[in-house]
């Protein structure tokens, strides 16, 4: 079944009932199962995480957008994190049988049904566009340029000419951000010594702007409730740096310097794909079918249902 | 999710319209996955094989057993295969999220049913049975003793009271054989020899009876089309022998001789929890939870809403 998760930021962290509308018309609008909702209100912003089939995702996001643009004015918006609208970014991402390009797809196509149906210029951003400039947020949405100079200067400055709609932004909701990104693994793994000089230089060189595996950043952290010290990683593309290759070489780095690996911990969630790559590797299945997996069976069976 | 699969053999392998009645039947009367249904003519016999939560598993066992009482009559049935009714037997096997001994305790349950409210006599076997003569189909039920023995005889010899039912078998309908068993893995292993010795001498090492690990059967396979051999196995119970113990088992004896594993084989199905071990295994995630896994949030979700 192919499944995404879907990540909208809205901007209220203060008022519950805004957020609870919200979540009740992303509930209402598509098939998808809530992961996770929080609201910070510092920053003023709400995080909301779904998953479920791609056009569920689209449709329960579109409603989220719709409810957030009735019920929260930009103009009376005051909080830590930069934002450039009452819906400010939604980043779709793959979780399987999904791939990043189509993700990509579904961001655009989303883009273009806001733009048009609620005035809202959209900005793609990640995957989702071709554009280096647009491609990392915090590249143009900045503490110096974010909705209210947005607002000013959306129709003059040619570095904010939106993807999708005019060059005006939303009287109430300002613009919106939508864009496509891979999962991110959030991997750690444990050394059987003290000595942080020994995590740091694995760190060093394990990590893409060390000279290590492209899609791996990393940094040494002192664990001090266990006496230990761990290689603690984002892993930004699974299907590009599998876990195994990862654990594999952290392992080949630390016996280098005599130390071994106690164990290692994936932090919050991650794909099934990402450890049956592990499985397939350590067992050296080199022709298995992930349709042979039951639950996979099951799956495929109430996608036929509908 | 629990989820068990359910494997009933019926006495019909030439009506084609009888297993359609009795398929149809069984996937009304419970919210099941059918994941395969073949007949056999010689053996006269038709295997079901689905999978569901296990109250859904059960009462679809119950419709199949109600269908092919009416439909199938033991004393015009002809075949190769052992047989003691219409509804000849029912397994539970164990996939996720429950265990061996609640599907005893289901196999229990069904054959209470049957036995009052269709008048069978049920035995049960494998795990669902504490009697040791009973566990193993194949002690009890021979070429020289099936139905028609078991008809005359089941008044009189102490041997075949049932478990559940009456001392006499059902006119049309028989006796049937309920019971539960672990989920059964094959799997295979090539090494990069043509050397059929060395492939015997690894599988009489691993194997149960030759002094090796508990839950494996294994022997020697010729691959002609590939020019190497195999070691292949039965895995009786991947939760107490599991995949990558065996894996690095076989290695290691193939090293004895020089010999690499050039790849492994899963035949058939098997369940995800058998190769979330293997991942677990190989990366030492050793405080994992499986709920971790974004896909798994999915079957929860579903399970709540019920």
């Amino acid at each position: 079944m192919p499944l995404v998760e879907c990540v909208p930021n809205f901007s209220e962290g203060r008022r519950q009932e805004v957020i609870d509308q919200i979540l009740e018309s992303i509930k209402k609008a598509g098939k998808i199962t809530l992961l996770d909702s929080r609201m910070d209100p510092d920053h003023n912003r709400a995080v909301i995480t779904f998953i479920g089939e791609p056009n569920e995702c689209y449709k329960a996001a579109f409603a989220g957008c719709i409810k957030a643009t009735e019920l929260i004015d930009m103009n009376e918006h005051e909080g830590e994190h930069n934002r450039f609208g009452s819906t400010d970014v939604i980043p779709f991402i793959p979780v399987s049988d999904y791939t990043l390009e189509e993700c990509a797809k579904l961001a655009q196509k989303l883009g273009a049904k806001i733009a048009k149906d609620l005035k809202i210029p959209v900005y793609l951003y990640g995957d989702a566009t071709e554009n280096p400039n647009r491609a990392v947020l915090q590249n143009y949405r900045t503490k110096s340029f974010q909705y209210e100079q947005l607002k000013e200067e959306i129709a003059t400055n040619d570095d904010y000419i939106p993807d999708f709609g005019k060059r005006q932004t939303h009287e109430t909701a300002g613009a919106i951000n939508i864009g496509a990104r891979n999962f991110l693994i959030a991997y750690n793994i444990y050394l059987d010594t003290n000595d942080m000089d020994i995590a740091k230089a694995i760190a060093r060189n394990i990590r893409h702007s060390g000279g290590g595996l492209r899609y791996i950043q990393a940094g040494a952290m002192n664990i001090e409730e266990r006496g230990v010290v761990q290689v603690s990683m984002n892993v930004t593309n699974y299907t590009g740096t599998p876990l195994h290759r990862v654990f594999d070489m952290v392992k080949r780095e630390a016996e280098r310097y005599g130390v071994a690996v106690t164990e290692s911990e994936i932090y919050g969630m991650l794909p099934l794909d990402a450890l049956l790559d592990a499985a397939e590797s350590s067992l050296q299945l080199n022709n298995f079918d992930r349709n042979q997996i039951i639950e996979k069976r099951i799956f495929t069976e109430d996608e036929q249902d509908e």
